[in-house]
């Protein structure tokens, strides 16, 4: 029964298709092949899906962990032929058809799982642009632990300020920092304006929360640079009008715990005093991408994305597919296309995984994946945002209640949707932020 | 403007009160407060308030952070005469009629703030009985923290008794140790015993955690010994019937990372293999009770808690009130009574706390504490729970139905009431439970 759960019976079995990653596209690909006549393994080092568009309102204490995270056993638990494990990839052999995993909990030592078809879905992470010494002082939002750990910093430096009697040190606790105008950071931006402004307004004695600076550093002439440019005129306007300060063209060239450097186009460059600086810009893929790549020969991008076929399969082992982040697709032409790092990428291609996987059990073929652009909306606060849906164009409140049913219909469990759709009712009209902890965990840099 | 967070301008100001603690005895003393004629300080070590009687559902994943606790400066928002310091007491100077204390967050010094009237409840942690080795081997569920370690603890085991492979191994694993059969201990042992075998039941495929074994440890001759004989009978019997065996008479010996030794009272001692073993014995007070007691020449009884007047002052320091786990309070007699450690008792003294500053004030004095027993709750698993109410002792349904009523009526924030409630409406009819995340820290012992 136990070596059972990491080699099949010997002899005839099922088809056996491993997925790696419960992100957007492992989650996809795994959920639409649960069905099917396969036995299927669900690889994670965590045990739980991040809905990762939200984990930015983890950072701000809007939501409590349980309420974007689900986890990954609860959705497979009514399919037998579905198993989960807890585990670390370590490493692939190609041509054995064998995956090795390192157990994420226990003592028992690493272990090999045999597939009839690999679905590699191991995501991106942010790049510091080689300075990964950076990754301490201004931390990110993509992982649950370091959403919260970022929640507690913004939290913390309100409190070191209003503890704080020296003036200059207090304006340097009370400046954050937020380097990347993409959908994250300017959702983060955005809202940790509107805690200063709103939520925490009343909530110190000795310092004023509203004095509190919110700048947000991009290299680029303009925020959201994925949108079309009068969208991103409009999000600027929406985030000045929250009290952040878009600083374009200007680039990060240090980091230390008092102060951020930036340098702009002239090249002169200015030594911010700030304690809190987060991280939302670059892309790297998972370490997955390249190690399939050198396994295959396939190419590597500059951001590690590794180049797969029009079917989203490894070159030369059409019994692996890779998706999301970490591959670019080839196109028609062989030119391999990125596609934005988006969630509906994700999971447009994990569905087609699905669908391949599917199709060759009953003998036939699909054609080439397509990605169907269904628009792009970012948030910046309250009843501010932004929706380029081709057709037309949204900002303002249409937009932010675009984006309200589109977040909450994606979430993963009705339990979640439910109370996250309570959470924001009550913080619409209430402005507060109930999920505001500090954990014990060494706060402030 | 900045200093003044520190000390109060010179000349006439207002009565200043410093309430040191945040837990159910301090928050009912400041509350109750916040409307006289007083400058309040209210101090934490940390920036939300703990509702402690359901840390034990964080610990299985039932709830989550950000609807137990609740901010300390949301309470007071709206009352500028209340401000919230987060930091530690590191001493008193009681005749000097002030508090030192190190900030919580950032990096200014050490401060110093004076006070008119002290209010102490610095509450209580369990004691190891002298072995605080065991304190990493088996972690208690009273702090947020320390909760969310035992809840990734918990569901690691589970993961890792899925991933191994040798039988005797993976049945240390599957069995699980709460020392201590008190209230928290009871519910914990209950919510385990439900976790493997209601949530989990189809979650895994190597094992069945319907199998795991969960052994409820007690030095007594019964459970739950601050309730009626008769009631501690009916709790053993749902205990069992949920699949808990009470080991009742048995001492814990030693704790290491495999197992646990506990010895029967003939003096026979048994090794159990057990990788999951979680706390919930013995009390211990705060220190701030023997910094008290020693500045005051006050008793300590063998738990650290400082004896205190009839009127909950300190010996020979009318202008110090202290209250909570951490006192003793004197009777008409003169001998030090021992009420239990229970959040009505805290919130009582909170209360009455306030009556006294408020009363003096206006000149006047009042009675004595009197503690007001209403009666006694303890729940044990879905739709069980015993209820001694003096007039009337139920079981079952009814005093589970008792026990979430007032839970829920003394849960901090309306926002997280509804959410409390929503999240056990949904588990009474799936038994699942939401919030079953493992941690990124170091899983497993």
């Amino acid at each position: 029964m136990v070596t059972g759960t990491a080699h099949p019976p010997g002899g005839a079995h099922p088809h056996r298709v491993v997925v790696v990653g419960g992100g957007f596209g492992g989650l996809q690909a795994a959920t639409h092949l649960a069905r099917a006549p396969v036995e299927l393994t669900v690889v994670d080092r965590r045990n739980f899906h991040l809905f990762q568009p939200l984990s930015y309102q983890l950072a701000t204490g809007a939501l409590s962990p349980g309420e974007v995270c689900y986890p990954l056993r609860a959705i497979f638990k009514r399919r037998p032929n579905v198993r989960v494990l807890l585990a670390e990839v370590e490493g692939f052999d190609l041509d054995a058809r064998e995956l090795r995993l390192k157990p994420g909990a226990g003592d028992s030592g690493p272990l090999s799982i045999s597939y009839d078809t690999l679905i590699v879905a191991g995501g991106s992470r942010y790049s510091y642009f080689g300075h990964d010494e950076w990754q301490d002082l201004a931390p990110e939002v993509k992982s649950l632990e370091s959403a919260l750990a970022v929640r507690g910093r913004i939290l913390s430096a309100f409190e070191a300020a209003e503890m704080e009697p020296d003036e200059p040190r207090q304006a340097g606790w009370l400046t954050f920092v937020v380097v990347g105008a993409g959908p994250t950071g300017v959702e983060m931006a955005g809202q940790i304006a509107e805690l200063a402004r709103d939520t925490l307004r009343r909530d110190f004695r000795a310092i004023d929360p509203r004095e509190g600076r919110v700048l947000l550093v991009e290299m680029a002439d303009r925020v959201l640079t994925s949108f079309p440019p009068s969208l991103s005129r409009r999000a600027a306007r929406s985030l000045e009008q929250l009290g952040v300060t878009p600083l374009l063209e200007r680039t990060v060239v240090a980091i230390d715990r008092d102060a951020v450097t930036i340098e702009a186009p002239d090249g002169g460059s200015e030594r911010i005093p700030a304690r809190t600086v987060i991280w939302a810009a670059g892309v790297t893929a998972s370490r997955l991408a390249a190690r399939l790549g050198e396994l295959a020969g396939a190419e590597l991008d500059r951001a590690g994305r590794v180049a797969v076929e029009p079917d989203l399969t490894l070159p030369g082992h059409p019994e692996v597919l890779a998706l999301g982040d970490m591959v670019r697709v080839r196109g028609a032409d062989g030119t391999p296309v990125v596609l934005p790092g988006l969630a509906p990428v994700a999971m447009q291609q994990g569905r087609y995984a699905a669908r391949v996987v599917r199709a060759r059990l009953r003998g036939r073929s699909i054609g080439a994946f397509r990605y169907r652009d269904k628009g792009n909306l970012a948030t910046i606060g309250r009843a501010r945002a932004v929706a380029d849906l081709h057709a037309i164009r949204l900002s303002g409140f249409l937009a932010w209640a675009a984006w309200l049913v589109v977040h909450l219909w994606y979430l993963v469990g009705y339990q979640n949707r439910l109370l996250v759709f309570i959470r924001w009712s009550i913080s619409f009209f209430t402005r507060g932020r109930g999920a505001r902890l500090i954990g014990a965990a060494p706060a402030g840099r």
